[in-house]
């Protein structure tokens, strides 16, 4: 996977830049000693301060119990690089292997959370469970994001967004649109 | 604009192929013989089957009180080639102008809800709001897609995924990983 990725704290309410174009994105927990990683790519922000993200972690994940009971977790953004990881993790259960062995992901400590980071992914957005008030109906979880941490280069990663039956989205060009917004929109 | 764009129906099951990868979409609304659109981008899948959509709408929205009373809206999907439309639609309120005249878009009538599709997109997701119980804490409403309709070609469209602060990012080159999936997983 390449040399260790310079990183850099940036504010929480400043993560939509990274998780509004709807990346594919990495979950990870710790609950009882064991740690575990799950493939997600249902999620959205939901505010900016508080720093809330909504993820649907559907209630047959090994993960699922694990984040509820321990009211943590991180998201981790992969680029394309990672992509056969990322697919890896979603096709396996937790209960039966170790993720982080199995697709050569390396588990770091956080900086607020028990849950691991994983050293691979671009950013890490350490999360704190806010509201489960939809967990039973639609295993909808409101996350504070608590502590961001980004890769300090490339500027715009190359990350990977699911389309279904194994098929995925390369982010592409970048276009600057700020000249025609109002300054308050900004 | 160009032409007439040529769609056809497809199941509402099958939905997240359009909205899980994070595009910006339009989100067209009709009430008290009004219609109406708004840019939208904090938006997830939730379920298949109901087909639910879960979408932040800021209470500060014009939008806001159109959808929630009449219930409805339409979750349209633009192209690049619309940018500057979803742009200016972004950075204006529908208390102060006509967006469909202001920005050149198409109003025409949907299958199964009072609010209109906006012709010049790609897709089409007419919704019914299905569960509101998040609505006051967090602007969030739970959506029922009951009919979708997207253009024949092409395949993968050129969609539009916000960054903040007026930049974008547009869709990039697709890569086919499902002979990595597990076939239950497809």
């Amino acid at each position: 996977m390449g040399g260790r990725i310079e990183k850099h704290e940036v504010p929480v309410s400043g993560i939509r830049r990274w998780l509004e174009p709807g990346p594919v994105v990495l979950v990870s927990s710790r609950w009882q000693g064991r740690a575990n990683v799950m493939t997600l790519g249902w999620h959205t922000v939901m505010e900016f301060t508080p720093s809330l993200v909504g993820c649907v972690i559907a209630a047959s994940n090994h993960s699922f119990s694990m984040i509820r009971e321990s009211g943590q977790c991180v998201i981790n953004l992969p680029t394309v690089e990672l992509l056969d990881a990322v697919v890896g993790v979603g096709n396996t259960s937790g209960a039966e292997i170790d993720k982080f062995q199995g697709f050569g992901l390396t588990a770091e400590p956080s900086l607020e959370v028990a849950a691991p980071a994983i050293a691979e992914c671009h950013a890490h957005f350490e999360c704190r469970l806010y509201d489960d008030a939809l967990v039973d109906r639609y295993n909808f979880f409101v996350f504070e994001v608590v502590r961001a941490r980004v890769a300090t280069a490339p500027e715009h990663p190359r990350t990977v967004h699911y389309l279904g039956e194994g098929r995925f989205m390369v982010a592409g060009e970048i276009l600057d649109r700020s000249s025609l917004f109002r300054p308050d929109m900004l």
